[in-house]
């Protein structure tokens, strides 16, 4: 999709200062800018790029006055910063918002499909699925039997929904999640075989949450792995059976949370941390990258790093030491050798 | 589906004792019990939740009196928890239990497609590949040339195998695993070019395996990589190529073995644990969560921690000491202090 | 497919001793040969596997001599060694090099597709997308608008590519990889909610670049997530948006790269390493694995472990007495004790 400057001018309510029929596909930033790329100038700090970025077209605020010639053409506006942030969100949704059903698709006659819903090429739409309006379901998306799909909610190509899984309004599920698989359950028995325990609950999701690509998802033994409202999940996390995430907690790729482990709201959990299972985690906590949790964290608000993780400052401390331990050792070892030598 | 309260009888040899015209459609825990569900009660402990319980149904064992008014019907057997779970057990083979080639699949001419086989929509079963028995492969799932799929194996759907693998009977392959991809492995050139180091092996997984969600297992380079008897997989795990890891081995989530390493039967691996290439770990041994493992580990039921990982108890030790190590070196400040006033 | 040991010999200009009918349909090593199966014998040391092995042919030098009588056939060649690794590269080569576009594939009218091109069933080429001559695009791959794939790439079955993305030549995808899913980006409101800031970049990836199965790599907010010529990615990588990683560098499975972080060319990182935002990474830098890297690392080939990362050395020196530290500490303690009976 190609803009002109005088189409994107109307839309941003501003003004063309050069070429109303320079035209645009794509959107940089300035000191990157590339021929066909639109851009932006809101940043003083940056004002020496737009006299030799490539970028097409630049938006900037109404009082910007070039003290050289430009290559570019200006669309002057109020406030540059909020208007590339408003044009970007309209482009966003316009190109988001496919609709219609691919005849290519597998939509079973029991499923029941809202307005506006868009399901392409080679989805699986199982008995009794529920689409509210406006969801997006993508190429090769799998929704298994009896699951339920929230308003305005879109399915990334290839995401996998097992069946019974609740998923509410407004949520992304990326690429390649898999939601409801069975939780990683076996009993032992007499002679080292493992017997598979069944694993018959489902995975409930609320509004407004993301879910990252090649993200995991496993549904409960029995109950439900329950993700609240405004929870964000990054890139191949794991979470195990019976997990509850309350909301507004924001977890980082490639964490893991063991089976039965109580997330609380507001949380904030780096890269590579892992929980053990049927742990309770407090409200506002925050977990370093790559930090391991063995025991629950009663105390709101607290702050932890290492494996296993304890205060983020104490273990900074002791870090420090750690990497003096060399030299620890040998003031020990001269101490040693002081006293020994003073018998 | 939903099932009343006298159909669940039947199939358990109970008895209701209450409404058994109430429907239930899922299962809950007594505590969480919602309407519509079926729960049970075994652990007098939870004895105190049927009273207030939402659920609809409630299995017990035939000795239980309420001491109050219920308002959940109860079905009445001789072991409430060995009830439920055959039920369980019962109900989930039965949802599972699809059988059919879907019109919408692509099936090679050559492949062997053998009873009772479940083939689903935008499948691909490749030239010349086995399906036994009972085989269960869900939509979108990719199986390529020559591969062979045992009876009673479930591929869900989007997991892809690429040719020339084998797998047993029993097995679970959950959505979005990876069983056959090229091993990682390039011959460094003058010029910090790598050359591809192509990969003509494959994956031999036997029978009662478990594959978890978005795991992924490279072909070997030459030879096979060997998943044994019973090895339980959990979900975003890596192995690579021409591992072997030996029977009724259970690795939990994010974990990942390098290249050539041997793992011993009856194994137990926490999750994010890493395992360094050309290793041999030995029966029974156990790791922590998040440990690394840099050297073989010869001794059966050895059980380690750290990176590098040591004997879990040394660990420990050390690490009470680390946590104190402000403290220690504020120790050693005051000798060093008392010793040069001394003098 | 099956070749015959006459066939061999004539691809490889080697002379048969032994039957030249005897078939083969895979390789093996000769210490795991098996019947049906090709093998080499390169390396003196393996010369005794020769008398044992049940491969039914092996690749030999032209001066082998047995010392007693063999049940496998010879293929006799000037280098057994280079022989075979041409044999496999043959072979790869024939089994790799499907053509043709699948009647069961969606290939938008507006794609361009090259030369001998293959895209197998189910797959979906979108609107305006470019494929280039010997692309070959495998099941259910789904490759969104505009986006170009290069010459001789190939994308396994059921990698997922986000529109706008470009891929040189000769890259190879592996299956489940997720390219140009959104930057995990969030803007905090006043009320713990966050607010999802639009990723409308891409990702752009240079030729011989190698992507394992599963792994992700996210488009830019704005501008593009870039992967250099020549770079090697294992399975479950975590590429963030914005992150730059130039020529040749290596990475292992399960590592995750924080947004905006450049990575220079020819580095080595271990699995499991995680790297956070904003960082500079110089060129030749080593990185061990599950090691946490938080701060730029400046300096030219540096060599660093642990979580932070420090020098390798001197990480391995701390760590010698992170496991003594319980004697350290009796040390402390005797010369405490010493100390206060001199008093």
């Amino acid at each position: 999709m190609e803009f002109s400057a005088q189409q994107i001018a109307e839309v941003i309510n501003g003004r063309v200062d050069g070429n109303p029929e320079v035209k645009v596909h794509f959107v940089s930033k300035i000191e990157e800018g590339k021929k066909g790329t639109l851009s932006f100038l809101a940043n003083p700090k940056y004002t020496k790029y737009i006299y030799s970025t490539e970028a097409s077209i630049v938006i900037v605020n109404h009082d910007f006055e070039p003290d050289r010639k430009l290559k570019t053409t200006l669309i002057r506006v109020e406030d540059a910063y909020s208007a590339f942030a408003a044009l970007l969100e309209f482009y966003n949704k316009f190109k988001l918002n496919k609709t219609g059903v691919s005849d290519k698709a597998s939509v079973s006659e029991s499923a029941m499909i809202g307005k506006d819903v868009y399901i392409g090429d080679f989805a699986v739409v199982s008995d009794n699925v529920i689409l509210g309006d406006n969801a997006k379901i993508y190429p090769q998306v799998y929704i298994g039997e009896n699951s339920k799909i929230g308003k305005g909610t879109t399915l990334f190509s290839g995401s996998k929904i097992y069946p019974e899984t609740f998923i509410g309004n407004n949520c992304n599920i990326h690429s390649g999640a898999v939601i409801g698989s069975d939780g990683f359950g076996f009993a032992p028995q007499a002679d080292n075989n493992y017997m598979k325990i069944a694993q018959i609950g489902n995975v409930i999701i609320e509004d407004d949450v993301e879910v990252g690509a090649n993200t995991t998802i496993d549904r409960a033994t029995i109950g439900s792995t329950i993700i609240r409202k405004g929870v964000k999940l990054d890139n191949l996390i794991q979470i195990a059976h019976n997990v509850e995430i309350d909301e507004n907690t924001v977890i980082a790729a490639q964490t893991g949370i063991s089976g039965t482990t109580k997330v609380g709201k507001n949380c904030l959990f780096g890269g590579q941390v892992g929980l053990a299972g049927h742990l309770v985690i407090a409200d506002n906590v925050k977990i370093q990258a790559q930090s391991g949790i063995g025991k629950s964290i009663k105390k709101d608000g607290d702050v932890v790093q290492g494996t296993p993780a304890f205060g983020i400052m104490s273990y900074n401390k002791s870090y420090i030491h750690f990497k003096n331990l060399p030299e620890i050792v040998a003031r020990l070892n001269e101490l040693e050798k002081k006293l020994s030598e003073e018998k």
